[in-house]
């Protein structure tokens, strides 16, 4: 059983957070800095954006967690440190400084960055800001330090859940931003799960990268994929589970909690995308494989002109069709049924491939909700996979066409 | 020499058209029909969508060109006859009507539809029309007939040019409708071209397909591959030219002249897409080869970040940088270099895939006309490629979120 709790990342046992503003923003009513701290060293694990042109931080993460273990994560807010000449320099400075503070091994702190690229990342606010994040740790610090990482994240996005492995209760939980922008730049996704399940690292790689690619990598705003999205998860053992070391019974509770907290901030993160007024949920049901299932969701889900007729409450399916037949998906468009549903009830709208009557009426009222269904059946096989995204509205077009000077 | 000239499809010797308002569209002021006639059997290529969901005039249009020849081209706006279980019944019964009323083969008739997809076509207001569309047939019928094809295209797409083969001269022309809407639906692009060159069919399809690869499919207003999407050209021989049936110079003369007909078109489609203020053109130089500078280009030309910053005038390069990052190309960021272009001036704004100093002033003055270059540079080979796209708007919301009801 899977009961959500409070606490976000600080639920589970021996992990404390904080959120300062440091001064990388001008705004001194927005936290910039976060920190999230295990009492004990933690089996960590991550994933990184498939970008080719990365964040100084990503470099430094990665080689800091080749040992499979973190102690502790430091985020600012304000500057993607991404592009820049001295940027793993910089990077490098952050995990010194928190090091120091902590009293712990550099190579055990996880650094990430998210905002402007391509604008040198000055370190001395950071510098002047790590002794009061350290003084702010609490086990309630957990939405100070989700603030920190947002940009112009309209919500704030945290969530833990309580589990049990082999009969002992564990928590897990996560904080997360999306796809909100700095004045101005790239949507990033960033993601910080902590948990009190003892899992060993390899494992807990295992565990994250499975549960990614039916997650996170099922989230689309806008089909940019930042320079700077990460997801990690430290996982300290102090729940005082048996470690888990191989698949079996306690991995799959283990994958089922995660799951829960990933899919809840993916939901989210999707329906919290920029200028968006609608989260857009597309399951694909009834297909030959997964791969096609995804494509197909994703495909879906990515469609400009389907997110901008669900801005509309438009059950225009002929875009469903579209983007499936574009997806390059090997489907038979002559099976495909399509169903639109919400709070307000479902309207099944085309079948078999070609248009079916159906309540124009209804299915505005269906499209009004604020959580958006689009189901589709493709009667071809067992498989299934589902995404999110969100609509695309004249927000979108504000934020991202404003002047950067 | 290749020289602009009038007369759009019917510029080269032997070609009529028309463009009348049948009735399919309910606004009486809106031409929604168009025939463009050869006064020979020509030979005959084009160029289909890729989308497995395809518009039923594709099948038949298909099978019509299996021989490579042609006489006629009857098109309707206002409904894309897709998704429909009648619809190749509908488009038969178009290229029926046309071959009666002209006196030739059905299957010498090309037939293409545009507009709403999954409504039922009905015939009536074709076969109705046929008779005052072939009495409208004129030299003149050029503009008649790119009106017929437009939806919310803004602007009529028309051009012609005359050129060499072998000494005579020879005329090529042609008319397209872009990514307008109408209320509702799928973006569509129709092209049809015209020429008096005599070329066989082979080699016809031949020069279409190769130039196709170089100039429609590098075009994107949204990312959305329209189910309707067609290019055809019609080459009747009555220049005189010897008929170009293998490589060289011939051929290569063709080759020049189609290109030239493409690219304005392509350039045309693009800078009147769906809601845009400016035409994108972007081109990728110093590749390692041609593939690599096709994906780099059109991955850029599509990112809706780049596209709602160059609708804001914003030099935000790294939304450059980044959508090259994630096109999947194999790039060396740190070998790239970007520069804005416009008829206001250029400047450099990265360099060696690093941010330099540049003067946001002139930056926003260049990116403030109305055709925008976006010139990257690989330094890693000699390959090159050239994608065109316009920036993402409010209006693009405003027409695509619409109701349809």
């Amino acid at each position: 059983m899977i009961c959500q709790i409070d606490g976000g990342v600080c639920a589970a046992k021996g992990f404390t957070a904080a959120g300062v503003h440091c001064g990388i923003r001008k705004n001194k009513a927005k936290r910039d800095l976060a920190l999230i701290v295990s009492e004990v060293p933690a089996s960590a694990a991550a994933v990184y954006t498939a970008n080719l042109v990365k964040g100084a931080p990503i470099a430094v993460t990665k080689a800091h967690l080749q040992n499979g273990r973190a102690q502790a994560v430091i985020c600012n807010s304000g500057n993607a440190n991404t592009c820049n000449a001295d940027g793993v320099e910089v990077a490098e400075a952050m995990c010194d400084l928190t090091a120091k503070a902590l009293g712990i091994p550099a190579d055990d702190v996880v650094v990430a960055s998210t905002g402007v690229i391509g604008q040198p990342l000055d370190i001395a606010p950071i510098a002047a800001g790590i002794a009061p994040l350290k003084a702010a740790l609490s086990r309630e610090g957990s939405r100070a330090a989700a603030e920190g990482i947002m940009t112009t994240d309209t919500a704030l996005k945290e969530i833990a859940v309580e589990f049990t492995v082999g009969g002992i209760a564990c928590r897990i939980g996560g904080i997360a931003k999306g796809s909100g922008m700095i004045h101005p730049n790239l949507a990033t996704m960033l993601v910080f799960i902590t948990t009190d399940a003892a899992i060993a690292p390899a494992m807990l790689e295992k565990a994250l990268k499975t549960d990614v690619a039916n997650t996170f990598n099922m989230v689309s705003v806008d089909g940019d994929t930042s320079t700077n999205d990460m997801v990690t998860v430290l996982a300290n053992g102090l729940a005082g589970n048996a470690e888990i070391t191989e698949e079996g019974a306690d991995f799959a509770a283990f994958m089922e909690a995660l799951n829960t907290v990933t899919v809840y901030l993916c939901r989210a993160i999707a329906g919290d995308g920029e200028g968006a007024t609608k989260l857009l949920e597309c399951t694909v049901t009834g297909a030959a494989d997964e791969a096609t299932a995804k494509v197909v969701a994703k495909s879906v889900i990515c469609s400009s002109l389907l997110k901008a007729a669900m801005f509309g409450a438009d059950a225009n399916w002929g875009r469903v069709l579209c983007a499936i037949g574009y997806s390059g998906a090997a489907v038979d468009v002559t099976k495909i049924d399509v169903t639109f549903t919400s709070a307000a009830g479902e309207i099944a709208v085309c079948a078999m491939g070609a248009g079916i009557d159906f309540s124009e009426e209804k299915a505005k009222e269906i499209l009004s909700e604020k959580e958006i269904g689009i189901r589709i059946e493709l009667h071809s096989g067992g498989a299934a996979a589902v995404a999110w995204g969100c609509d695309l509205t004249y927000d979108y077009v504000r934020i991202n066409g404003d002047y950067r000077t």
